[in-house]
């Protein structure tokens, strides 16, 4: 079995934004020389997430406004001002989820036709850490 | 390593449906041989779920209703009415997450004593594909 | 490919009580001897949960208190009091999610700067398991 590891870096213009980043797993797959097997793909942080979803800019918007509403920004949460980020980015972060996983089958990403792979930047404007780690054969 | 690659096919009766998805998944692991290592079960759509919990009948309809509840159906998204699917099932498939992991050790499904491998079906009443990856040894 | 197997559990105090397990992940991995993977880590249970998020005491109370708000105890949900949980630990569980993937690179856990492993017991004062497979080179 083969492990490669690929690290991109996003630095997004506003402070929460939506990238479809599949065009950079593929780029990883194809570096890899793996086939069969699977991608991991992981944000290094505790404000940020990645999906599989639908990249119609209609429905990120819906998911951003959504996340917002299920974990709200607010005063009195224990995880306080003084922290870099607020306790709603890290919320927000365990819902969507900050890792998910691409199978990978004769050399292509096994994804249906309306998913594609969504970087959710929910607390951004500086530069943030992704792992895309391919494993298989 | 392994991989062996298994796809089903599910097509509800109802729009919304949860199905007990496990033998599926034992069969699989049986075809591919492998007796240690992971089941990675991929719904190839945004309007689906798969999850690991209790299959017990009053249960499933609990997450059910949980689900509409945290993401209604609605007529203000963004991702308006033209599309296939309401934003809010792209939401839910969001929450129950459309991916599980299966762990495989010395030939069994490694699952707690209540762990049921769950499909669930957002907005069926036709074909969904859902992936089955055995990867191991 | 190797997979390494190894299983941990956990008696809580409290009913509900969140901990830091990473170092029971990196003493797993360096028993494995596995230097380039990734360990799957499940809680066996259905009113349990483990995640990846910052160990801050303020944040991990906001999120016990945040998964009690989204899925509060009710006397209406259809799993009945007959069960030994509650249906919220239940959908709690499925919000936080059961299980998590670390990435293992160069002989270290691959997690971010604020990046811990938490296990989220939701219906503790009783022994519960969790698999850890560790698989790779």
């Amino acid at each position: 079995m083969k492990v490669h590891n690929d690290y991109m870096t996003v630095h997004t213009k506003q402070k929460r934004e939506f990238q479809n980043i599949t065009p950079s797993l593929k780029l990883a797959m194809e570096k890899s020389g793996i086939r069969d097997g699977l991608i991991l793909l992981c944000a290094l942080h505790v404000n940020a997430a990645v999906f599989v979803n639908d990249e119609e800019p209609g429905l990120l918007q819906d998911v951003d406004e959504w996340l917002e509403k299920m974990a709200p920004p607010r005063d009195d949460y224990k995880h306080g001002t003084k922290f870099e980020s607020g306790a709603n980015t890290h919320l927000q972060s365990l819902l969507a989820h900050h890792q998910v996983l691409v199978p990978i089958a004769a050399g292509k990403l096994e994804l249906g036709p309306w998913q594609q792979v969504i970087y959710a930047e929910l607390d951004g404007q500086r530069p943030k850490r992704i792992l895309i780690q391919v494993m298989g054969e």
